[in-house]
């Protein structure tokens, strides 16, 4: 049993990756619901949605986001209309996002939902949203008003400087069903190469996931979203930046000491291999950039064979 | 100005004809909100879009429903996930959804966003929802529970014997802003072809409306829906047996008796205008089925030809 830690497309593509080397039914992701969203008045859970898609293979890779041969025509409508139409949604994506409003009117829980959802797409891992309750990400703008995660990354672009971020009613959330256990349980558990702060920081709001997450530090290991200094896409660099943390792979170890017993860093970065130490994490350096599902797959099966206390005999040969 | 009472289909039909007659800023359209419902949190008004549809000429005339040139793809998703998809909404017409809950969620008023939707498909007529405040139409069934209109009308295709009508909370719902004075400045007052129970039924059950048309009685004019002891379209024969009035010209004059002047009936039915008139109704008899938007424009003019105290002068040319 494998535990991920997963915000969206870069925990997606480690996801995809992972299930290449297990079977995908030891596979749990608990995966950040602070991206969370009411647009039109339908529930939008950006990360579910891209950790599911990627999953099922519907996603789209090119664009990034969504998923494939999508069609426009609800948005297009919606233009003619005058609507908010910065967040596009299309056509068969909205059909998740009704189905999931539905349900939730008719008392279900996202994280029922979410079985629902995934099984209805033939995914074999177990995806956990991190709670059941509404814990939302909020940015204070540098020079202007807090606003929504959505709202800053996707109407905005992320292009304007944030002084603070919080995790609304975090504090009086629960962790989902399942989720402390798959934690406590796993052979391993992996915080994927996602935004520290708006991607796990939510999940290590919610209460007892990061008390779970120490207990485990041993078995618990982080794939660093920055590479030489950058994040490969999004906003985690300068988030951290803004936030005064060091947009580094020093500055990933510094956030995840407390939590993981070991950073992998890319290749690119091997030079700073004993600063990551120096934080009192171990280190592995390999080539984290996953381009290909077979990028993913060999970063996953190294990862694997270097976690103490997996055996990497578990790992199934493709 | 000529304001109508409006259900779907039907009355869609007849404003197709009237704007044809005049000025479209001079006709103003109170319609039925009883048969909205939220579905997929969704705020669904059908008899609101199948007008606005209509008079936008973007209605599927074939299919006699949503917008021409529709595509399913958001649909055909939902059944992948095991949604309900009983209820059709189409990629285009789920923009109209989106865009009304959407305005909703950020306090706007339904009178307010059927105003926008209908400006930005370039309706000239103003459509006035009978009230801002959810009225809903619901309907026990002879052997089973009470249900909801759309559950009835769409789900079970009114082949359900029903034992008694209701319109849930209208007692206190307000008519809306202008729907008053639409039925008491206006030269005329229509009674489209709609169903009597569940279409015309919900506005007379709005406090001021039926007060209203009775103070107007001589200039109130209704269109009979009942042709030759049948319903054109949808269940009003069957409905109005079930509940205990005669599915006839006759039983459409006595339930408009109160309100209404004039009975427009069908040639087909010409051997009953006495019958009408012993109700206390004068009886125009004329050709009411309306195949094409000429049908329409001609029954438009000969009623407004020979409601008493409206100038024939006023319609234009076509």
């Amino acid at each position: 049993m494998i535990t991920a830690l997963a915000g969206g497309v870069g925990a997606a593509r480690l996801l995809r990756g992972l299930v290449l080397c297990l079977p995908s039914a030891e596979v749990t992701a608990i995966v950040n619901t602070g991206d969370d969203t009411v647009l039109h008045g339908l529930l939008i859970c950006p990360d579910l949605d891209t950790v599911t898609y990627t999953l099922a293979k519907m996603n789209d890779d090119e664009r990034g986001w969504g998923l494939a041969g999508e069609s426009w025509a609800a948005m297009e409508a919606l233009e003619r209309l005058g609507g908010e139409a910065w967040f596009r949604l299309g056509d068969r994506d909205l059909a998740t996002h009704l189905y999931r409003t539905q349900r939730l009117s008719e008392g279900a829980l996202l994280s029922e939902i979410t079985r629902e959802i995934t099984h209805a797409l033939g995914v074999g891992a177990r995806l956990l949203p991190m709670s059941d309750d509404p814990v939302r990400t909020r940015l204070t703008l540098v020079d202007g008003p807090e606003i929504g995660f959505q709202e800053y990354f996707v109407r905005r672009q992320h292009s304007v400087a944030v002084s603070s971020v919080r995790f609304e009613e975090a504090d009086r959330s629960t962790a989902g069903p399942g989720v402390i256990e798959a934690i406590t349980d796993a052979d391993a558990v992996i915080i994927c190469p996602s935004n520290p702060v708006v991607s796990i920081g939510p999940l290590l709001a919610v209460p007892g996931i990061a008390d779970a997450l120490k207990k485990r530090r041993h078995e618990v290991i982080a794939v660093s979203p920055i590479i030489a200094g950058a994040a490969l896409k999004g906003p985690a660099d300068r988030l951290m930046t803004e936030l005064g943390q060091e947009a580094s792979v020093v500055g990933v170890a510094r956030a995840y000491t407390e939590l993981a017993g070991t950073l992998v860093i890319d290749d690119a970065d091997a030079a700073l291999s004993n600063d990551v130490e120096a934080t009192g994490m171990r280190c592995l350096v390999t080539s984290t950039v996953m381009r290909t599902v077979d990028d993913a797959e060999r970063l996953c099966r190294t990862m694997l064979a270097a976690v103490p206390g997996v055996n990497i005999a578990k790992a199934q040969p493709r």
